[in-house]
């Protein structure tokens, strides 16, 4: 297998789609926090092997605020991309928003950070790609992403 | 709610992925075809939620030819969008590829033409929007789309 | 292993039966369309395994209709059975009823035809056993299921 | 609502057939108990329905021997009937059965005894049809159940 | 692999909680009663693996009555230990709770028995550890449970 | 409805238990991050809604290493207990823990803080108990869970 040096931003670019379904759901008829850290994983997996062209696996996840509620029968749409990388990992964002078409409204409801671990076949840490950025609209993600990490990990209230 | 009277392909448009778990395939550790006709199902739905703003109902799937099988743990990457409207339905085009990416590869499995008719408040037909398609390729993706179904029409084997 | 030259239409009818659950229900509590499709296509292969006496896999699925909503807690009766045979694949009639006991009512609510292709155990296509119909019934449902194929191929809309 | 006074046991009759999937299997490849009892469950549910046309819920099970066990990919064959009744109550007796079709064999895996109590639109228990058996068959499997559990029942072993 | 000869209803005390979702419950909005008895059976495997330190089967289930209904959203408690063994068997107690927690109520909802059996590497039956109770606790529960059991058998009830 | 206004660690305290089934594990046949999340989250909720006796939902939850895998067929163990309160949210600790009972080996694998808010019947905020710590050991969770969770803060790597 030859696997290329570099990869792209946009190469490692994901969108995913779901209709809120009644097992996804509370009592009160809104989406279950667990279910949506669910599909941000699943998210930032595909985001992940496509980067790398290999298997990967979760290592962490940042703190996530879940900003506002998904209702039953609403779009669920989760996006994510690669904006850092380490010698065998890759730092992804994810972002997930909630759409009520009949209203032409977009919510924005959580967002975190991914480390994933790229694995080779027998199951060891491999050295992924170098990120390269082809495009202003590819740099402005990454250096918001990464501004946006700092920023949340400096401000993280202490008790 | 203040429905708009148009709506364009590039609104309808709809990206999905998942990632092959094993409840989705069959012995051979390949997608079920039931499987895949479900996500082609829920991404029409998707799409016809976006473009009409409604509620939306499946009426009627075409033809689907299984192409190429899809293997466990492969990235199944599913997009719909509106190629034609009817007075009260939409009609929609959904392709099902699969990427394996320690390959680098991708391939067509599975494609369809769905019809969904839009539902009011009281659950009776619904007046869609006008199909508007503002950039070449829309115009593109939309005539390939009345081409492809029509020809697929014409040719369907007789016994 | 021994398999046999002919198997009749009778020994690969195949009942099933669910009750309509949430998670399978839209907003309006009524079926998915790709819930039924995944029914469909899972009786489709039980027919197809016990006609065969192999493995089979998904080909092709015919134009469906969804003719009647299906609603929570209404049992779905889905039914199949093999009325053609091609050198390596079968063809399978799918019905789908759904049934109110309170109300006493049955209602069809979607059929199609199915092609699946039997695999030996390399995975290769295998040949399949000729449809025998030993009675007048199953001469009856396989005349009929041809006829309905025909008729319906025929009569397709072209836009 | 005219609900009739009696019923007949091939009113009641229902088969369900499963694929047995990964999800329904333990470490080995083999059905989860817990799996083939839910099956049972929703198989006794869909009798008790078909039979008093009414909403059931299950009120007890009796002893169940899981006497073979089924493996990944076999065809789980499912069938049940009302064969006693109380005022507000039937009873009904669920068979389990696994085909591997590749070998032509067909083994009895498991079966019970259900109560399912019918509800009015009140939810309170409401009274059911008497049940009549209107062919020699029909009458050979009610005494046949009636037999079977009052053996079991007696033979129940003593720790 | 080295085994202990003995284990304590301890080592094998296990307790499993589930928000009931809407996919495990009826058109009233109750648990189903599959749903409880698939429950029953994953806690019984878990007691009997802790127990045995083996992969284990379940053999079989003794009558089970549901006593009170479980409601959407309502916490669900099943808790289960060994109370007696075989020679490559053992006993396994299971009970059902429900709990409420606005009204701060517990009911009790449904207990069976369950025989699962060890088996080894080969998938053969497997010598199981001899129960010990170390403290009155466990000797009170494994004592109740063998009196439990030998009554219910003997009240069954013959038609 | 009468609430107390003060509820112990120990009221809250829950423990679940899972055998990893195959569709909660990726290709390598281990757990995937995001089905651990989900765990945890209606681990989250129990605790949540037996301290407060109320609805609960998700409000944000903190960093999260995976330290170890998952294999199939394993028993997770998950358990949670408030250990802080605001005005009307609640601070939860939840640990997963993994065992191979044929190993007679537990591994702790994650671990994070998450906090819920409790909502009224109006679905808005309610105030919740104040926490109270009956037991020496209680004591020592409570404090051990603050400790933790600001040292996990104030370690926080900042890119």
């Amino acid at each position: 297998m030859d696997r290329p040096d570099e990869a792209s931003l946009a190469d490692s670019y994901t969108e995913m789609h779901e209709i809120l379904m009644p097992n996804d759901t509370n009592n009160l008829g809104r989406a279950l926090g667990g279910s949506v850290l669910h599909w941000m994983d699943i998210c930032g997996a595909i985001v992940g092997r496509r980067f790398t062209r290999r298997q990967v696996v979760t290592a962490s996840m940042d703190h996530v605020d879940f900003r506002a509620p998904i209702d039953l029968g609403e779009i669920v749409a989760v996006e994510g991309y690669v904006f850092d990388t380490g010698e065998t990992s890759v730092e992804i964002k994810v972002d997930v928003a909630a759409e009520r078409p009949s209203a032409g409204e977009r919510r924005e409801t959580a967002s975190s950070f991914f480390t994933f671990v790229a694995l080779d076949e027998t199951e060891s840490p491999a050295i992924v790609p170098d990120l390269v950025c082809e495009t202003d609209h590819e740099r402005e993600l990454r250096d918001a992403a990464i501004d946006e990490r700092r920023t949340r990990r400096e401000r993280a209230p202490t008790p």
